[in-house]
């Protein structure tokens, strides 16, 4: 039986190749260290958890296709407390993230139309063009100045009668970047004058470190019709397994269309919602300590990476990843030496080859993502046992 | 901002614009009795919502891509229990039953290609395919013979070189009807014949009456490359708001393709699945139960069109709808009337008009479709208000 030309050209998970390496470590009892998944380790409030444990309805029925009533409305509240404005019928609740932005590719593009996204980026992206039949036109975005968006020639030079949209991640993953106002205002400009949306993926809001200011699509003057906001609280209140997001716009057609998106599908989970609800009015001071735990943690891992000769990367503002460029050729050898070959004290560690975040072809063949979603003990062991396998590795 | 032609040609629900006016209804006091929608009012077992209850994680993680391993080996032995011998491998859980057929059409077609569906179907299929960019292709099938498949002939003279695979939904809905394996083993026939896929909806598997009997796509024999089937939990165990379903097949090349799709949006809801893993030990007694008071509500409706004059319809084996042709000319503008212009006792019916369930244009303007989902007093209050309001219809 044939399959069709786009399941079988889909990208399979980059990481997954490296998973019988892995698996066959753990059977030799060497404990990994996984550095290579978002999946953070902070626990998922006990508002939210509550909700589950004390849920009393006797059947357990579909909701609106929009997402509840009561859970948009608390949104409203949620972004203004973040200085986005939106109004209830702006927002259509999403089985996470990812179903948002499948929504808005399926929405503003056809089938072969293009959008342009810095690289690297969120290897997902790859999966959900491919099922909207999109095409992804990279914008290559450097680690030597901390993966900055270029200037808007190199940007404009992507630009074809086929782009539909501009869609960014920030702050950013892999790459931890936090855009500053001037970049999303230049965005902006480019959208207008070349009538572009611009799908802003905005899950890691909260995550921003040193100071940096997070700035939403939606804060943009004069962006109404074109801006588009992707949400989800898998990482915000380390609740993943919810699968809870939202898609925010101000475009009332478009709002509309996605709607009838959304009610083929029915409706987002809805105790999952009900969870997600609760967890609007948790105390500023959560965020606070989650932060605060962050920092320290890139900071562990952003100056043990600075100590190994010949290594490139920038303090990241945002998110909780770090793009590093290591002084060998080929990453994806690396990470599965470092399972298949190497341990320190029966340890090793797992990252990701960074070149699956890339849509060019030979870039980042020499760059890793680590996610740093362990403790301050474990992170620490885990950058001393990377540092000692790269020598190793380097020398054999 | 122009948005895509799929978002802009995709397909309003067809209840949707009944809304305002049942809202305008409810709003001047009247009573309206729900005869439009699937959610069931039957109490989601206890089992399942201990789960929830019980909950006691810190963490709410991701799951696997494919599902939790527990449930889809728990999904096995269920799977067993109906005679379906399946492995835990051709199994991958879904975000309810409608991702599981926007991966199987995703997997099984490029854009443009085609799928031959018997109509009238499930409204939502056209959302799917859109999202997928394939063509849907309807058989049409009459109420007079109880939506029968039609013999081979009217089936093949649908085949072209587009044609990648055939998808029925049995039990049906909208139509009740429950194939009988011969014509099971027909579809696989012609599957074998041109190569094609068959994608089998049956997520009404245990909704049967009157001694028929379910035959599931995967109990065919010598079709393992070619049979695909969707389900759900959502109305076994009335538990729509938890968007559990799955798609199993045995060909492994298309289980690798969807698990690639599944890898690009993470996981299905994970405490969801826990619940509904909880729901496979549920007791045979409890479908014993909900099959007697769902047949028992079958005949309700049944017998009170039998006895309206020129009613046309064969009482349904399965599922829980009913499609009646009335003698009217325009069945939604009836629907629209009935929630406008007339109540009894200050009480009204919506039901869904069924041309919407049906791709052939100026079919079903005549028919309705009703789900049978309220308990006994209020479906017989239901049926004489619908049978009072077709006679003032009939004479305004």
């Amino acid at each position: 039986m044939n399959l069709s030309e786009r399941a079988l050209n889909v990208q399979a998970s980059p990481i997954r190749k490296l998973m019988p390496f892995a698996n066959a470590a753990k059977k030799n009892g060497v404990h990994i260290y996984h550095l290579n998944i978002g999946q953070p380790d902070i626990e998922t409030p006990q508002e939210m958890l509550d909700v589950y444990r004390h849920y009393d309805e006797k059947v357990l029925a579909y909701g609106p296709s929009q997402g509840l009533e009561l859970y948009r409305k608390n949104l409203v509240k949620y972004y203004d407390q973040h200085g986005i404005s939106v109004d209830m019928e702006d927002i259509i609740v999403t089985t996470a993230g990812s179903e948002a932005i499948i929504f808005a590719l399926l929405t503003a593009c056809d089938p072969g139309d293009e959008v342009i996204i810095p690289e690297p980026f969120y290897t997902n992206y790859n999966g959900f063009a491919k099922i909207a039949g999109v095409k992804i036109v990279p914008l290559t975005t450097f680690a030597e100045d901390g993966f900055a968006l270029p200037e808007n020639e190199k940007i404009e030079a992507l630009l074809s009668e086929k782009t539909k949209a501009i869609m960014l991640c920030n702050p950013g993953n892999p790459t931890g970047a936090v855009y500053p106002r001037k970049d999303i205002e230049r965005i902006a400009n480019i959208a207008r004058k070349n009538n572009l949306f611009v799908i802003a993926d905005e899950v890691y809001r909260e995550f921003v470190y040193d100071g940096a200011e997070h700035t939403s699509i939606l804060e943009i003057a004069d962006l109404e019709d074109k801006a588009i906001m992707v949400d989800s609280i898998s990482k915000r209140y380390s609740a993943c397994g919810a699968r809870i997001g939202c898609l925010i716009s101000r475009n009332e057609d478009f709002i509309q269309s996605v709607t009838k998106f959304a009610q083929a599908r029915l409706c987002p989970p809805t105790i999952d919602q009900l969870a997600a609800n609760a967890a609007i009015d948790i105390e500023k001071s959560y965020f606070k300590e989650i932060i605060k735990e962050y920092k320290k943690r890139r900071d562990i891992v952003y100056d043990a990476l600075t100590e190994i000769p010949g290594v490139v990367c920038v303090k990241p503002k945002g998110a909780f990843y770090i793009i590093a460029k290591l002084p060998i050729e080929d990453s994806e050898d690396f990470a599965r030496w470092m399972l298949e070959n190497f341990s320190y004290q029966n340890k090793t560690v797992m990252f990701a080859p960074a070149q699956g975040f890339y849509a060019s072809q030979s870039i980042g063949q020499d760059e890793i993502r680590i996610a740093y979603i362990l403790n301050e003990n474990d992170l620490t062991d885990a950058m001393n046992i990377l540092k000692k396998g790269l020598e190793k590795y380097q020398r054999s």
